[in-house]
Order: C-alpha cells, then structure tokens, then sequence
C-alpha cells in the first residue's frame, strides 16, 4: 500500500471494528490468543522491558486516573498505552468508563508509526489473556463458564474462552439490572451455542469450571463474595482489580489456591496478590506457560489468574492489529511530525512571508501577504 | 468553529509552523514568554504535579533515547510529551535528532483532547524558558549574547532573548562547520538587526553579557570549555545537558555562581547540577520568580540557569499552541476514540453483518456480505 514513511498510522476505534470485522471475529481472537500464548512463553525481561505502570489519580471535578503503561521490545519498537478510567462517565457523561490510545515507536529514529484507539484493543487482550491463562491452568473439559460482572471484559472473556474451552452453560451476575438484561443480546452476535444463565453470584461461585470477576466495585468494598466451597479444579480470571484497595476474591479461596499473576510487582500493588504475603503468591503466568508439565497439577485443583494488565499483552494485540491493518488496508495515514524541514531551523516549517508581528484580528478576514 | 466534543484536535508540525506564522513569529515569543513567566511564578506543586520524567535508553538498532515527560494540572488535563532523541537521525536518516509529540487529555472524562507535533513546541518553550530565566538573572541591559552550538535550539534561543533584551552582538560558535556557516541564514528570517560574529569558545566565554549552550556533546566529554575568567554579571543558561553524564559547564565555574535549575530532581540527576553536592545548588526558578527582589543581586553577578526541560513549559506552550489553533481554526479534528457505542459492548463498532470466520484473502476483491 502507498504508506510513506515518516507519517502516522490513526486507526480509530471504528477503523479497529471494521478490522475485525473483515478478518472474522472468530479469527481474530484465535490469531490473538495464538499469539499472545507464543509471545508470554518467549517472554524475556532483558529483551522486552515493561516498567510498572504509573499515573495521576484524582477526585475533581470527578473521581478519576489517567496511567501510561509502557514497554520497550529491543530493537523493535516502544509502545505506549494511556488509559482513563473515569467511573461516572456513561451516567455523567455518556461515555464509556474506560477511554484509552495506544501509541508506537520506531526504535531506529523515534518516528511515531501508530496511534490506535485502546477501548477494543483492551478489551481484546483482557480476554485473550483469561483464555491463555485458562488453557494452562483451568480443567481441559470445563463447560460451566461463571461470569461475575456483564460490563464491556464480559463479553471478551466470554469470547476468548468459548475459542478455547467447549462452554455449554454461561452463569453471569451483575448487580447493575440493566447489565444483566442487555448481556444476552450484546452476545448474541458471537453466534455461540450455549444457554446462558442469569444467576445468582453463590450459585456461580460453587458451580462453575471457569469464572471470570470483571466487575467495578469500589476501593474497600470487596470481596464480592464469602469465602465458599467451589469445584476442586476451579479456575477463576480474576480480571476487576487494578487499583490498591480494589479487590474481587476473599482472602481465603486466595490462599487455598495457586495463584498466578500477570506481572507479580504490579498485582502486589493493585491486584489480588495485595491481600497475600510474598511467600503465598504462585509463579507468575509466564512461569506456567514456560513449564507446563511441572504445574499441570494446577488443572486439577483451584487455581486463580490475577489479571491486572500487562503492558506485553497490549503490544501483542497491537502488533495483531497494525499487521491486519496492513493486510486489510485501514486507518488514515497522516503526517503529524514535521521531519522534512531543516533539522537545525525549527523554523523551517513557517511560511515564507510569514509575518513577526501580531495579525490583528480583522486581518483574517483579508489574508493578503503583508509586509 | 466545528468543533465536536469528542473528536481529538491533531496539529501537525506543518500546522504549527503556519498557526505562527499566522499570529506572529514575535508576537507569538512574546505571548509564550509572558505565559511561561506568570505560569512559573504561580507555580504550585499541589496543583500541578510533575513527576520526575521516566524512559528507555538503548543502544541497538542505533544509540537512542525516547521518554515521557507527564504533567496533571489539578481540575484541568494530563499532559505527556513523549520525545526521542537519536543522534544517528540526522546522517542515516535525514532526520532531526529530536522527535516529539505531546498529547493533552481531559480529566473529566479522560478524552483525548489533541495531539501536537512537539518538535517545534519543544524548541520555542526551551527558548522562552532561557528568556524568562535571563529576564530575572541577567544584567538588564546586557547586548552580547554568547552561543555555544548552534542548532535548533540555538534559533529559538536567540530569537526568545532578543524579546527580552536590547542584543546588539551575538558571538556563535559550533564544532560543526556547515552549523557554523549555516546560522546567519537560519535567524535571518527573525529580522533582527544584530551582529552575528563567529567566534571562539574562549572569547564566547570573556565577553559575553549572557550565553546559551546547547550542544550535543557526549557523555563523559563535558564540559565544553575549562574554567576561564568571564564577565562579573555573565548568565548562562545551560540548555543541553539532559541525560547522565553529559555537563557543558566546568565545575569551578559552577561554583562561582548561583545555580538555578528549572527542576531540581532532574537536574541533580541529568543537568549541570549533576556535578554539584545539593548544598551548592541555588534556588529554582520559581522561587527566582516568587521574591524577585530577593534574588536581584543575582543579575550582576555569575548564574546559571540550569535547564533540563520542564513538563511545565511544556504545558503553558501547548495551551498556546492550542488556544491560537481555536483563533485560527488549524489543525485537524479527528474521531479517533470510539466514543459513541454501547459503552458495555466492546464489538458494538463491528460493522453489522461482520463475519464469524476468516475472511479468505480472495474475498477481499469483491466485498459481498457472506452469511
């Protein structure tokens, strides 16, 4: 395709829908799932450098956090994701609660290749994630899919497991009655054969094979449930905690269980892992994918996925996306930087006969040179 | 103008280059100059909060640099300024060293109000910061300005200090030849009528009223000149140290002096104070700013203005930038969030009729809805 150079890839988040939808959503979340599995059992700190995600969190003028989780793959490329988690946006604002941009860098000259909406990159690689974890540590044959939160990761989580696992019955909870009522038909166009269930949260906890918790409750207001007797080999993706004080799951399934997460330092700050000692954390996700015999044991017995968000999984999802935009010629090329003037003149880029003093403002109403 | 909420603002390098030479190369200094000023004299950490800037450095596809420089303006918006400095840009790849881009986002909602090519941005604030500095450090009535490199920043600060001081002689000098015979041509469009007179470091140094350095010079090779005798009153700002290692100034000389950083974490950690124990260290700038009558004595005798780069320079010069971009209406405005779904579906922008299942990549040459 005529791409050039030095512009700028804009793939907003419709250009990122029509994307998948022209590859088959199926295929897409296949391809992901495929790709996110190789790159988190390559995964090698002294290649691909992912510091912990920092940001500003604050009460005015409404409750919010703006983070930037950046990565930097050797000799590849630095890639950048911003999110904003502004919880009373849809009532306040009609706006989804989590808006996000993703933004890559040429490693060679800094250039600027990509800025791709975040909402359904997020959503994507959090569901992806789930189903890899899930493919390590949940039982093969598991059918009952426990769904505890029916926002926007309910509906990826639901899709990426479907891709991996043969789920027959979806036992989703909400606390929101609108979320509840809406799920069903917000995944009806995954075209999938399964009875989904509306239930309530004990009858998922003890029925379920798998359980995803992606729900939105408040800084010390957690668990969502008791600790309560649940299948021996349950696997749950615990997919809602990504702040301090913010937790999905009691204390004690935590230490019964193995539980592994995504980046051990940051789910020690803002994810389950805030509530155990060091010493009661499991091996880290990567760690399982690398050694699969040694923890098959885990398939059998309670296992948790502590899922706050990795920077590797959001690279992943973008390089899945930028290569299918490549391929499906999407998005608009624009050329943001100014890198075809004179280096050393920042000046270069003014207009010739562009004026030093101030234009008055019925000037430009009359745009004649001046002199 | 046409403004829609929801839509980001994108001004590319091109844009901002025309957006001044629509208001004005001078009257747009002098309007930055003075925001800097009221904005560093009103500075306040518990309303605006700029954490200490953070990035990759490596060595491999070729020596490079790119870091984030975040700022939270309390009520108002997020700031980030993503940079790259690699010095190979400009031999392998007809590129500037630096590139640069600033994204500005709402804290209402998280909205992603606009991008900016920060190439030009980075150069005007970097010279509005050295006049505002010289403004309250330098002789008043200095006329010698001393130039130590003569790149972009040069330009810039050149063209920023002629705003503030009656300059009737600049002396430039460059290790690089074609800068060095380059220069008069890149400030002639500034129409100032100034001798420009190549010179010496070492005469730079004895009789300049106030001198810019901003070279490239590598780590562990600083400084660029060695203790020498200079004028009682001389200012200096130093502008090119901004990474470990790297110092333009000796010492001594240092010491002689009052040394203000802009930012003091960062500059004991990458600017000239990294070569000063913290008790030698002089005020920030914003404290110069606050009791000016405090520090008057400072203008005739040795400073140095120790800049690193200020996320809040950053900050007020993008405010302009946007706020002249509403006055001229330039730029582009772009939906790259996908802002207008069902905030609870992710796939919600899938276009309807979005298959299931790879698309074979025949059927990209007629595009008939399959079922």
């Amino acid at each position: 395709m005529g791409a050039k150079a030095h512009e700028t890839l804009v793939l907003s988040g419709s250009d990122v829908g029509r994307l998948l939808g022209s590859k088959g959503l199926h295929a897409f979340m296949d391809a992901l799932i495929e790709s996110l599995e190789t790159a988190i059992r390559g995964y090698d700190p002294s290649v691909t450098q992912i510091p912990v995600r920092s940001g500003f969190n604050y009460t005015e003028p409404a409750s919010g956090l703006i983070e930037w989780m950046p990565l930097y793959k050797s000799g590849s490329e630095v890639v950048l994701k911003l999110v904003g988690y502004h919880p009373d946006n849809p009532a306040n604002h009609a706006l989804p609660t989590i808006i996000s941009s993703v933004y890559a860098y040429d490693t060679t000259t800094g250039h600027l290749k990509a800025i791709v909406d975040g909402v359904l990159l997020n959503a994507l690689r959090t569901g992806a994630a789930s189903a890899v974890a899930s493919k390590y540590l949940a039982k093969q044959d598991s059918s009952i899919l426990g769904l505890i939160g029916c926002g926007a990761q309910a509906v990826t989580q639901l899709h990426a497991l479907s891709r991996v696992f043969g789920i027959e019955q979806v036992l989703f909870h909400d606390t929101d009655q609108s979320a509840m009522e809406t799920f069903p038909s917000r995944v009806d166009m995954l075209g999938m054969e399964v009875e989904l269930i509306p239930s309530q949260i004990e009858a998922i906890v003890s029925m379920s094979d798998i359980i995803s918790t992606a729900t939105s409750i408040a800084v010390d207001e957690g668990p969502l449930f008791g600790d309560m007797k649940t299948q021996d080999h349950l696997h749950i993706n615990a997919v809602g905690s990504d702040f301090p004080g913010k937790v999905e799951l009691p204390v004690e399934l935590l230490r019964r269980g193995l539980v592994c997460p995504d980046f051990e330092e940051q789910a020690m700050h803002e994810g389950e892992c805030q509530q155990l000692y060091i010493h009661e954390i499991g091996p880290s996700i990567d760690t399982i994918l690398k050694s699969p015999e040694e923890y098959a044991v885990a398939k059998e017995n309670l296992s948790v996925f502590d899922s706050t968000g990795w920077a590797l999984e959001d690279q992943v999802t973008l390089d899945l996306i930028l290569e299918y935009a490549e391929v499906y010629e999407t998005g608009k090329r624009i050329a943001i930087e100014d890198l075809s003037g004179d280096a050393r003149n920042p000046y270069a880029s003014i207009p010739m006969g562009g004026r030093l003093d101030d234009l008055a403002l019925q000037d430009l109403f009359h745009l004649k040179p001046t002199t």
